[in-house]
């Protein structure tokens, strides 16, 4: 199999960190996005999406999509399981997953995208050109910090997002606290419990993929 | 089982649509977002998020979050599959709802919250207060008129949204087109192709769960 990456951005962090966590190694082919490379016709043949990750199968069938990538590597490498243990355990995983990719992964994009430079009239991922809004990056920030404040009141009740199981939330969690420093947000001093967290998951050596 | 449910509401209409797929009754408790009782001690006891749907079990643990729920039903009762029948297949269907999720359901209520006098200074989900934008109702109702031209073109090579397999993704495009009339959008006659999926997937019994 094979990654199209791109080694500083969020969402394709996310997939090399499952699969470290499983203990897979996959072929690596970086896509510059910082040169528009995902908009080339050779790479819209591979995801239409124009985005990374992208898993490409030894078939060549392609799967994009952060959460599509990685719940099938669940599936082919069952070990370790990171989407839960049991039915309820998998629900509470979805749950929290989800809410993190709404309040912080997307809180974090709102604020980036309608600020930076290199996404004038792309504020929005995908197909579409849509302009920025100096409004919607205000309430990005705003959104953002309550989802510090958040995720710190969480961690003062459980070891991990879903309590003492680590999961792919934590490593979308994890993902999202470092993205946030591209919009200069860090863990205040006081958000202890969101700090020891941070820096329990930050410690596997997965992180580091 | 009982399902927390507020019957106009799209969210929860997509989970009495999949139930009705596998053909499985549950008891139903009308939970009235109009006079705010999603926002009540008793229910913030049963869904922290304060939103609905909200499936409770048997030994009354609960369940919030539409795709939770649905995974969650689709393992119960793995007749008549939803999410996909091999682990590709289900990589497609997990790509499409996610994109119908970001691009349809997320920019209808992009539109909606913005402009309707009930959510005054809740223009996102969840605990937090976020004041309304007129000039992000406006890129949603962009977002929502490429969505209609996106799926129109889709559906005039796909029977469905994954090909020719009716799918959880196709659950919850329809509830997309439905609720987008409350931003006073319809299919156009010329998206004949999207019209023509539309009927299809409409006229099904579970439509009208």
């Amino acid at each position: 199999m094979k990654l199209y990456d791109f080694a500083p951005a969020p969402n394709p962090r996310r997939v090399r960190f499952f699969l470290a966590e499983k203990g897979v190694e996959v072929d690596n082919q970086q896509v510059d996005l910082t040169k528009g490379e995902q908009r080339s016709e050779a790479f819209r043949a591979i995801n239409p999406a124009m985005d990374v990750p992208v898993l490409e199968l030894d078939d060549g069938r392609c799967i994009h999509q952060v959460d599509a990538i990685c719940r099938y590597l669940e599936e082919l490498y069952p070990q370790n399981p990171l989407w839960g243990r049991d039915s309820f355990e998998r629900a509470q995983v979805n749950i929290h997953n989800h809410q993190i990719m709404l309040n912080g992964l997307m809180a974090v994009a709102e604020a980036y995208r309608n600020t930076t430079p290199m996404f004038v009239d792309r504020a929005v991922p995908g197909p579409h050109n849509y302009a920025q809004s100096p409004e919607l990056a205000a309430r990005g920030m705003l959104r953002v910090a309550n989802f510090f404040s958040d995720m710190d009141a969480h961690f003062a009740a459980n070891q991990y997002v879903v309590g003492d199981y680590f999961s792919i939330a934590d490593i979308q969690a994890v993902v999202v606290i470092d993205f946030a420093k591209w919009v200069k947000v860090r863990i205040a001093p006081e958000q202890q419990h969101l700090q020891r967290w941070y820096d329990q998951v930050s410690a596997r050596p997965a992180a580091k993929a």
